[in-house]
């Protein structure tokens, strides 16, 4: 089966395709979204640079919940049909998945995914644990996957984790927040814990200390707090990992990923040196008050490049085979 | 067959037996557990009131963490084996649950439970739709009803969101954070949103407004606040409302809750004329910015009475009988 997997983000969409079960390495594309009228562009631009396949399926990871005809993107004015997509590319079957979902199929098979260690737990992982997703770029969410004790294929619960209430400690980040929500009425996860809300965290830090604003976008900011070239860049970025810490640490135990947590996104994959090498994440992250025990328990990765989602999409697309051909949907580890 | 359900409280144990897969209403009894030196004990006293039966099964729901052999209760000094509640009640099958799954699988035929309606929503339920418990009473905790997309058989997710930060927002609040969190360093949600923080809530208002504090007991707090016999009751019971309003739609916006959120335990239900009689409770639940519109399409209900976790229980066993039984475990709506 030859099936084309495909994730739009909020700038960016990736592509490649999928040959016996596995990503062909070599099939891996990435489109400016800009570039494009549509999504279907895209996909006919994708398609002649590789040759016209014959296609039995289509998987697309996108941010926004699809009705049964189609998906409307939440950031941007493109709207994809089913049909119109069975006519591009002559595969029968088009599967839409919330983007987050299928960052949590992607964690059916972990050991797929390039990811570096932020948190090592002194425990084995036990089998058939939950797993968990979060992902901080251009908005904030994280979904979890679940072995269900009765039955045998994995699920994956969707979320909107990132319009949650900010859950700010004491009195500067009470400022922070009133700073966050001006305007607003509130500030969510996501104000904060996005490339966005990095913006707005430094701003914060260069006004709270009387200085100029010197790096611009968040690209630059966390460029600059990682080579510790601003002191402002630097104190904004580990105001922002505090934060992250503190939120990781709330959905851990609100989904108890005892198989592992794991950190996605563009804002973590620039700020990756200070999430590893510093104790900021970490800090926040176990500082439970009497649960810290409880936390020491709990493992985290961050996910190194953005073809998780379409690794989530071929695992996907392999469980609707299975249970369509009526075996049980049992997965590998 | 014949089962005996448990749900084991902070304060009494609830039991009740099992005929054809319903609860038998007659049977059903409640023990305070001081009266106790162990839960064997409880078990054998309501046995004889019963007049001895075989049994083919136990269920017993309890505020732990259980191991293979047994289940250690984590507020009180009781220890429960397999092995020791085989020989007590001639059962081959004993099962522990946590008390919040077993609030989860009473979620599967929510028709069979008493309810009160806090918060309607326009739109239809849809089938197979997640649906959410969130409980307020000795402690706090929360947890999903999940029907996976694969599979027939629901999934309950069990969680610890007791433990995570309370969401506070604006000065006041912040204050009364650092009131919840000294001598802790931290204010978790089961901090404020429990019976002892309902004290603690109304003990901030009265030292807020320099009155001394009438009431006592959580009970007292909230029988007068209902009363509108004291004004600081009354200030803290709102305050207490606003904050279950913000967690409810901050879970709600982790589990989408589309099939139902119920609220349960026993401070819900002694405050249940505010939750259900003013906007407290549901403008808090609301007040999510621009998500404002997306909360509006949750419904929200508040249990009546503490015998949720035994039908739980009979759920739970429903199931594990029909997995083994080879069945698909499909359940009815």
């Amino acid at each position: 089966m030859t099936a084309l997997v495909s994730d739009i983000g909020g700038t960016n969409t990736r592509l490649g395709l999928v040959e016996d079960g596995q990503l062909v390495p070599t099939s891996l594309d990435s489109f400016a979204n800009d570039d494009f009228d549509s999504y279907e562009a895209v996909v006919e631009t994708y398609l002649e640079r590789l040759g016209q396949r014959r296609l039995d399926a289509c998987c697309i990871a996108l941010a926004a919940a699809p009705t049964a005809d189609a998906a409307q993107l939440t950031n941007r004015d493109w709207t994809i049909g089913r049909t119109g997509m069975r006519a591009l590319t002559g595969a029968p079957f088009i599967g839409f998945l919330n983007d987050f979902e299928a960052l949590g199929y992607a964690l059916i098979a972990p050991q797929r995914l390039a990811a570096q260690t932020v948190l090592a737990s002194a425990t084995p992982r036990p089998a058939r644990a939950t797993r968990m997703v979060l992902g901080a770029g251009t908005g904030f969410n994280a979904a979890a996957c679940y072995w269900p004790a009765f039955g045998a294929a994995p699920h994956v619960a969707a979320a909107e984790c990132g319009h949650t209430t900010l859950a700010i400690e004491g009195e500067e980040e009470r400022v922070l927040q009133a700073a966050l929500a001006a305007g607003r009425g509130r500030a969510s996860v996501e104000r904060a814990l996005s490339g966005n809300g990095l913006r707005e965290i430094y701003a914060f830090v260069c006004d709270r200390d009387g200085q100029p604003c010197e790096a611009g976008t968040s690209a630059e900011i966390s460029t600059a707090a990682v080579a510790g070239a601003d002191e402002q860049a630097v104190a904004a970025a580990h105001l922002f990992l505090r934060l992250l810490g503190r939120v990781a640490g709330d959905l851990a135990l609100t989904f108890l990923p005892h198989g592992g947590i794991y950190l996605y996104g563009g804002v973590c994959r620039a700020l990756a040196p200070l999430i590893v090498g510093t104790d900021t994440f970490r800090d926040a992250f176990r500082a439970k008050g009497r649960m810290a025990p409880f936390m020491a328990d709990f493992d985290a990765h961050l996910l190194l490049d953005d073809r998780v989602a379409l690794s989530g999409c071929v695992e996907w697309l392999r469980i609707v085979a299975s249970s369509r051909s009526g075996k049980s949907g049992a997965c590998p580890a």
